[in-house]
């Protein structure tokens, strides 16, 4: 069948977003540090990566916890005299300045977009997420105008790994299952529900959620393909397409 | 009596915090406008403008009111194929950035705080405000080293135009209101409060809020002083310290 559209899910498949959290993250204990923060670096690393992972990535008070901690550790004297405000605030502009400076797709992106769209196959980005931040990135990420579409899914009201998020895209674009290919990092949210209803399904090994150790427990779900580079979406097409 | 302490309010005495606010907001729009919003600018920025009156400053949903009001508004063809998330996102990176770009310190402020301190007089920044965002303007303007205290109401749960939060300072300090002179741009929320337990006012003629017009009807709240620059605090210390 000829392909017709490729969707892609965005954070670690279009760019490095593990790689971009860990840098803010690091900037930001590095400008509490440089306002005065007395803590080792590593460790507050170590403890926001905690935190980051008791409380989940979506909580807007990693910082505040990690001063709650630091208050509380009778290692580091962080008592009346350091404002804790201060800190947070230092932080969040250390984050936010990290941030805005290494928004850049991988280096395939762009090119596997643009030789797409001389091939007449149509993209989209189909991605979890707020649609304020995924906007965000697709903004500072500059290929809004190198996609047909974007989904979001809290727009549709539907999460992955929920299948309804690609049963959604099906009946929008009137297409067959086989006439899409999905490409995502993730076995569970991106390669799983796109397999259900038969989409044919791309693992990128990119970031750290491909998890190649957990591919060999969980072998019900296995994508149709796995590949390194985007550009070996044009072999995947051809096959597919023969 | 030698005076030991100035106080100075942060927004619009410190730095021009109303042009600041109204450069983001016009960075704001855009932004949103480069990236497809059909409206005119001047338009789009009167009915921000009447949002943020309409609902308070710090509400954090200026720029979502602005899209539903224009989604609403027959004038413009703000439909389904125009996704609001996209013109959000733009909004807050336009205000973000321009904000981040012209954070500094009216001109008068870094040599009278130098100056200050060479005095032997102690300084302090007495604010009302979200703790974390009135710290995080206070390191973009780089002032946290020239000041000898940082006050911000929501941290002591006392708020301008309540006189408490002057009298905790007096307190904090064991000082006796005729020694500290307080400087602001508002007959309502800097000078009263610190007329009323006896501290000497200074109005700074800055911003937009230290009103002179209504400065005639409001004849019961007078500083002790009127300033156009805060070089002009020096002969105001002579002054009362002879």
């Amino acid at each position: 069948m000829p392909i017709k559209w490729i969707g892609f899910d965005l954070d670690d498949t279009i760019f490095n977003g593990t790689l971009l959290v860990e840098k803010a993250r690091q900037a930001s204990i590095r400008m509490m540090i440089e306002y005065g923060l007395p803590v080792p670096e590593e460790y507050a690393i170590q403890l926001l990566d905690e935190i980051v992972i008791e409380f989940g990535s979506n909580d807007e008070h990693h910082l505040d916890n990690l001063l709650l901690r630091l208050k509380n550790d009778s290692k580091f004297r962080i008592g009346q005299e350091h404002n804790v405000n201060k800190y947070v605030a230092a932080g969040v502009m250390g984050y936010h300045r990290e941030k805005v400076k290494h928004f850049k797709p991988f280096k395939d992106v762009i090119k596997t977009l643009e030789k797409l769209k001389s091939l007449n196959i149509k993209t989209a980005i189909i991605t979890d997420g707020s649609p304020k931040k995924q906007y965000e990135k697709i903004l500072r990420l500059k290929i809004e105008d190198l996609v047909d579409d974007i989904i979001i899914s809290d727009e549709v009201a539907v999460r992955k790994p929920n299948p309804e998020l690609f049963t959604y895209f099906l009946e929008r674009y009137n297409c067959k299952p086989n006439e899409v290919i999905y490409v995502g990092d993730r076995l569970d949210k991106d390669i799983e529900p796109a397999n259900k209803i038969g989409i044919i399904t791309v693992l990128v090994h990119r970031g750290t959620k491909y998890d190649p150790k957990k591919l060999k427990q969980r072998i019900n779900i296995k994508p149709n393909y796995h590949v390194n580079s985007l550009y070996e979406l044009f072999k995947i097409i051809k096959l597919e397409e023969s």
